[in-house]
């Protein structure tokens, strides 16, 4: 893989620190001139192979692939850009504002046999995978609660009238997309698209601060909490007739998790030696494009469609909307 | 006091541990013809004043309370005839069957003077009455989320076709009346009438296993699970915007709670040498009675009725019917 990386925010520097791991051919990073010093400081410090300040000139280089990790508005038109340029592309979650821009990215991939990747680490993190099997041991699902509640230094400068990208609806911001996203694509990839969902949300300047998200899957029930405007012991169960699945920390950054079953025999796994979290997903997304695997890349696209379409429901029966809806 | 318990049942020998430490002038207790042996050790056991086997001789008696433990569906109609009688009445939680139940004994008691008091310890428990105080210290509340998860021998029973009380339409059993009403009465207590409520149950045999019951505050939501087909770790949150309360308890058996700021530093609220948990509500329906305080006692009605009126409408809405509702 030949990788054209977009932006240098906080996932970026993140991304970075695990990259030199990764076996990628090449490694391009695209700045802006305002962030040019921090651009170049970056790439000398992680030996990357080029920088770049201008898209175009980026996507006539030679990379393959453009990782898109710019904000929530903006990650339609440069994946599409680099779609018609012949480009695969990964992208940053949420993939994009709504499902309408997601299958307009859809139909110019497959009609240039081309990939593209929601860069959501759960689906690739070794616990989470462990934690697919292990559920049918607690026997039928009957409730779901998932909280992710994280106070924002963002919310203190939003209630100051400063909004931030994560808190601007101009960006796709808010809390379903830029927290419960994460419980909403672990609870996906579990039970599959829910008959039914709702949102109750707490809104402010036209944006949910913080919200539940509501699963009916018929035989069981579920709720997801993302909150950037309060915080909360984070705590997710999964609880089966037979026991519950305990996972103590932001289903993103799962390492492990506890079974107590209902006659108090407990469980508990743990991955050691962790990877960073998301050294996991690039090594996927190595492998799937430099295979050219479309067969498991077109499920994991199907799964963040899935994915859409409910933060797209949730958003629409709260009356949220994006600049990028319009 | 004088009071006439009606019942043998589990709640009546967890109140019967505690009772000698209460002021009261003398005790009855009404058992059955098929529980006579156990009602006749109990009142040895605990030096309880009379057994009776036949409710109308309790209530030509010199009781002046009866205290209602039986179940659910039998609430009523015990407790009309108490009242016809010119007794006070204290009713085990739920209250009633159904709002209609309610609104009907209510009226006989206000013609009559008397006092209705529902057996809901929580409002009485130490620890709950100084979170009421601590709860503003955390800013704006923004989402609550209780737990009350509970796997229950009588869902064995249940699965294999024996439908004991608490899993009985006919007997007004099911998750919302017998777990999450704990949760429904600590959260009207602390918020009052929600602005709008949903409720998504899991339902077997026309009666709900578990199940979510969502709150619409308006300028903040919450959910509750009450579950007894599964289990969960029994915690609660309240989360506001300056930090969050946590209850690790059942809120009928609180303790004490955390409150966790958002700046990191951490409280920890703690009642030493507790007493039984139902011992708190006791000393209050006694000194209610005895000093015929029915300004606190219509208080704590009102909000009994706006507890029945929430639960009345989550069954509507899952259209979970009651043999009392007919």
């Amino acid at each position: 893989m030949k990788l054209g990386i977009l932006g240098t925010g906080m996932i970026v520097k993140d991304l970075l620190t695990t990259i030199n791991k990764l076996k990628i051919e090449s490694i391009s990073i695209l700045g802006t001139e305002q962030t040019k010093k921090e651009t170049t400081i970056l790439a000398k410090q992680y030996h990357l192979d080029h920088c770049y300040y201008d898209y175009d000139e980026m996507l006539r280089s030679e990379i393959d692939t453009v990782y898109v990790a710019l904000p929530n508005h903006l990650h339609f038109s440069f994946a599409k850009k680099a779609l018609l340029k012949g480009k695969h592309v990964i992208m940053e979650k949420p993939i994009t504002s709504n499902v309408k821009e997601l299958e307009e990215l859809k139909e110019i991939a497959q009609e240039n046999d081309l990939i593209i990747l929601e860069a959501v680490n759960i689906h690739y993190l070794p616990a989470f995978k462990k934690l697919k099997e292990d559920i049918k041991r607690i026997g039928n699902i009957k409730i779901m609660n998932f909280n992710y509640s994280q106070y924002s230094s963002r919310y203190d400068a939003f209630k100051q009238g400063t909004i931030l990208p994560a808190f601007d609806y101009h960006k796709s911001g808010g809390a379903l997309m830029d927290i419960n996203v994460y419980n909403v694509n672990a609870i996906i990839s579990l039970f599959g698209q829910p008959v039914s969902i709702g949102y109750m949300a707490n809104i402010e300047n036209q944006i949910d601060t913080s919200g539940i998200l509501m699963y009916d899957y018929g035989s069981f029930k579920g709720i997801s909490i993302g909150a950037k405007d309060c915080k909360a012991p984070i705590i997710s169960t999964i609880q089966g007739d037979k026991g519950v699945i305990k996972i103590d920390k932001p289903v993103n950054q799962m390492t492990g998790y506890q079974i107590i079953f209902n006659d108090g025999t407990e469980e508990i796994y743990r991955v050691d030696d962790c990877e960073h979290r998301l050294y996991y997903e690039f090594i996927e997304f190595i492998r799937i494009i430099d295979n050219n695997d479309y067969d498991f890349a077109k499920k994991m696209l199907e799964l963040s469609l899935i994915v859409a379409k409910v933060m797209n429901e949730a958003r629409n029966q709260e009356k949220i909307v994006f600049t990028n809806d319009n």
